[in-house]
């Protein structure tokens, strides 16, 4: 007679806090994430910071599907919250991750999770130091949601702000748009590309680290994700008082998503990255970082693609590659839901 | 002819990162969470810290139903990560809270939690200061799930750890057990009581803060929540690599809990509680912890209810009210499913 074998799928038991959560802890999320904090037990993480000020960003992840070309909801959940941190010129310090899984989620699945979550954390540098899981009923959830907290310090004399966009002031990206929502796009509706999209899933705070040491008077910083480029840039010109003025064909769009967007009807600039940042900085610094973004591996197709405008209704207006002008509005309805 | 009304329910494009959402945020989160952080407008929280160790925590909240009696779903993501944190000796600083919405969610019921929330964060003098909101399509949710993180500062000379329980040491509690289960259990069952049991959901910091002044050797603190006293004592017994002994007579259990647990089946010892704590100190200052906690509106009911003993097998005992021993062991399967 042999015991029975441990389930293969998430009970609700793997949530009641008892002895099976405490199996389920130890032996996936301690196992792969596996660090001094975790070691101890305690339902927190203790640290020393150093100096100065802190960030604190979270995000929750409901992407779906959970695996798509370029990464999987584990990676993503970790390089995005970085980036949240990364985004106030913060160097990311530490993340909390909290799972809600739904009962009947392979626990297969939720290894090669945890371990892509993992592999992200360690090349980043930024440990998973506490968590918590809970389970909800078939049908009550979708597989498996992450929210994830992260804690990191701004560098002394650095001051981002979505509200510092200043007349005159030059708007940089550090890469091609849509890359993230396409390839998700392509994942869900399993369309067929001669070379598909991959996800720009990607940390971006070392990029960050460069772009401050290089021009630390830098204005703004957000990563364009949900809603897209053009909801950021909306968003910036409303935090700060501002107008924008873009010239489209100095936007990077790879031929794969310009593609994908003329079959389907969907506009590039609305499609959500998942790697990719806007820097704003005063005119006179953007040549420098340009060529700071350029020579980092995660910024070699960066652009300069517009100036900061005194537009008393805060529009982004662009000029069209064949010549016109066009308003980018806000992000109505909703192009792509759960894209993150 | 007149502009359609406002959306009464959640919709896909509250989640999409547009201008739907960003009115959400503005006219729900921000309106009622309202301090100088949100006002910001960033994806991110920037403070200073006092010097000194912090703490992070971070807490899923699923708990069915999102009403119950003695409190709901915000007031408890509020306290619960407020507890977690306050749980190292910390005094809680700052939260964040993401938030899962199913489709279909009714927009009163999120401001009705989002009012508890806010209400719960001020009367713990805790801002919620960054956050974010997902929605998931109809059927892949259960209305409203709430991810919150705290950071708290650790006090100089205050070393509180789950592996800390030494050999002699008492065990205490700050009242009742297993409220907070049965007020969920009655509001899910509709059972009804001649005098209902409510939930002890309660933020703990300033009773803790209390007991540290006190005694500043206090060794551990747990909040007993899911998987109740029992599977605490467990874990903390396991960490800490002792035993336990328990009197039975002396944990403090309400009349109404006592009844629904007889009638229906369930061990008060391990329902979950949001409002207690589980500590352990040296027995020479149990006395002066003891009068500490009963002397705080969140302790009246407190007891010492064990010794901490040395046992190889990390086993916890207790002598029943008929004079015999019993194993109290880790919880196994689950007695309530998303109980918080």
């Amino acid at each position: 007679m042999s015991l029975s074998p441990a389930p293969a799928c998430i009970e609700l038991t793997h949530g009641s806090g008892g002895r099976v959560t405490a199996e389920l802890i130890t032996n996936v999320f301690h196992r792969h994430f596996d660090n001094a904090w975790l070691r101890q037990g305690n339902d927190y993480a203790i640290f020393t910071p150093p100096p100065g000020r802190l960030v604190i960003s979270t995000d929750a992840h409901v992407i779906t599907p959970l695996w798509f070309p370029g990464g999987d909801i584990g990676c993503l959940a970790v390089n995005g919250t970085i980036n949240d941190v990364a985004m106030a010129g913060a160097q990311p310090l530490y993340l909390s991750a909290a799972f809600i899984l739904e009962e009947g989620f392979l626990l297969t699945d939720l290894e090669r999770i945890v371990i892509s979550m993992a592999a992200a954390a360690r090349a980043a540098g930024v440990p998973i130091v506490t968590g918590d899981t809970k389970v909800v009923e078939r049908g009550h959830g979708d597989g498996c949601f992450i929210t994830t907290t992260g804690i990191g310090v701004v560098p002394k004399g650095i001051n981002i702000s979505g509200d510092r966009a200043a007349l005159g002031d030059a708007i940089l990206i550090n890469g091609s748009m849509g890359d993230h929502g396409v390839a998700v796009l392509a994942a869900r509706e399993q369309l067929h590309f001669i070379t598909p999209p991959q996800s720009d899933s990607a940390a971006l705070h070392s990029l960050v680290a460069a772009m401050i040491t290089a021009v630390p008077e830098l204005h703004c910083l957000r990563d364009p994700t949900r809603g897209g480029l053009a909801t950021t840039l909306n968003e910036l010109a409303h935090q700060s008082g501002v107008g924008m003025q873009l010239t489209e064909a100095a936007i990077p769009i790879h031929a794969a998503v310009r593609g994908a967007c003329e079959l389907l009807g969907f506009d590039p600039l609305y499609l959500a990255n998942e790697g990719k940042l806007v820097a704003i900085c005063p005119a006179a610094a953007a040549e420098t970082l340009l060529a700071t973004m350029r020579a980092h591996s995660l910024g070699r197709e960066a652009a300069i693609i517009g100036t900061v405008t005194g537009d008393a209704q805060h529009l982004v207006q662009m000029k069209t590659v064949f010549g016109g002008s066009r308003l980018v509005a806000w992000l109505t309805g909703d192009q792509l839901p759960r894209i993150c």
